[in-house]
């Protein structure tokens, strides 16, 4: 049954220093809470992960800031994505009066993923994600929950899968699009997209495929936007409304970058 | 609204040794999804919390079988039971065609509990259960999602709280009463309440009040098992239909000890 696509609905991944400090996460936790209309929250939670590694003499292995995922490294994902970080999220935001519930890809079969194949790389226990399961989250909305997804797939057939966490929120917004009108926000760090790194206030407001090419011919997006804002543009070609990029310190959707095609 | 009692609800408890071993767990759910009707897994996670524990040199402090649970303790129980165990669970349910969906009482507010007040012992972060949000797993339960849930609970103020998994599957149970005729199954390495520890097949088959108190007098019955079938009892006197204490590895509800009033 398609649902009723005048309802918005607004997929938030966040990530990075903003879950690592209690502070930063009440005030984030709080913005989104006072958001209004449906959401889903998609974490991170990558340092947490390094920080345990350390702990446990588990070395940390980062490609391309892709992390390698053996078997160790995969129950330290699951431990810290799947309980830590998710369910520190949900008790702060039940506390804020928000029905939250944490899920990863293997809950409700909501996420499945296949096991990467190795190229020239071996990526180990890394899931690219195969289908979204947007009938079971639409579910969880009509009952008034609000999903808390940590960046972990399965494979159905028993083995849960490392999943990069804006892939996640992507995948997901446009497999909601087949009941919901999606927006999707990622925060992070800095106020948007910059045109100068050092400058909080060089925001560039609007991105559109065109201005994006101008933009990475001179250089002025490079390295690790490239995949985010790639990411965007897939996402708003299978049919999300709108991509913003802004601060998770404000979480303000009215400002930050925003991506249209 | 209250539910169709004459539907049949079983929850279980897994503990023990059976989470430690893949190929035991494999066979112990195997078992569970073959088990008719609606049903609620609730597991614990205590070998695995101690073990992460001394990866991390945090050290493990039990009175009398509860673990004291200081800041970093509950870290660890939330990655362990939250994470780890819960996640693993799930995926493996989810390859056995069981549509599982794994949970702490923190979310969607599903078990609320109290810090336990100091008296004699400092418990740290233990969770004494205030209440059951029974129609929350009532409409899971309606949604088709077998839910498997964690140990630990949340105050509601944004602070989770380790909490009994024994304990947990009791009030899950009393609970659950509202809306089903609910069966309570306490798995565990032995086939039963024995007579003879060291004898598998002295299984006492029935236990009433009666013959409960005479067990006791007669030291037949101790130490751990007293909290295990006291708790029993209490859960008949609520509503529960009956309570079975019978082995993990053969789920066998049909044997093991029934408990009745």
């Amino acid at each position: 049954m398609k649902g009723n696509h005048s309802e918005i609905l607004t997929v938030i991944k966040v990530g990075g220093a903003v879950l690592e400090d209690e502070a930063s996460l009440s005030g984030f936790l709080d913005r989104f809470v006072a958001l209004p209309g449906l959401k889903i929250l998609v974490h991170g939670g990558g340092r947490a992960a390094t920080k345990l590694s350390e702990k446990m003499n588990v070395e940390s292995k980062l490609v391309e800031g892709r992390r390698i995922t053996d078997a160790d490294t995969l129950e330290i994902v699951t431990m810290v994505y799947g309980g830590l970080v998710n369910k520190k999220t949900v008790a702060a935001l039940q506390s804020k009066g928000c029905n939250a519930a944490g899920f990863t890809g293997a809950d409700m079969n909501l996420i499945t993923a296949q096991k990467r194949l190795v190229q020239n790389i071996d990526y180990g226990f890394v899931g690219d994600i195969t289908k979204v399961n947007h009938e079971a989250l639409a579910n969880l909305l009509n009952l008034g929950i609000i999903p808390v997804i940590a960046p972990l797939t399965h494979d159905g057939k028993g083995q849960l899968l490392n999943t990069n966490a804006d892939t996640m929120a992507s995948a997901i917004a446009v497999a909601m699009t087949n009941s919901f009108t999606v927006s999707l926000v990622f925060c992070f760090e800095k106020p948007g997209v910059l045109s100068d790194p050092d400058d909080g206030s060089s925001i560039i407001s609007d991105l559109t495929p065109d201005s994006y090419q101008i933009s990475k011919d001179q250089g002025i997006i490079h390295s690790g936007m490239i995949p985010k804002i790639d990411n965007s543009f897939d996402a708003l070609q299978k049919g999300v409304k709108q991509v913003i990029i802004t601060s998770a310190s404000t979480l303000d959707i009215n400002n930050g970058t925003h991506i249209s095609l």
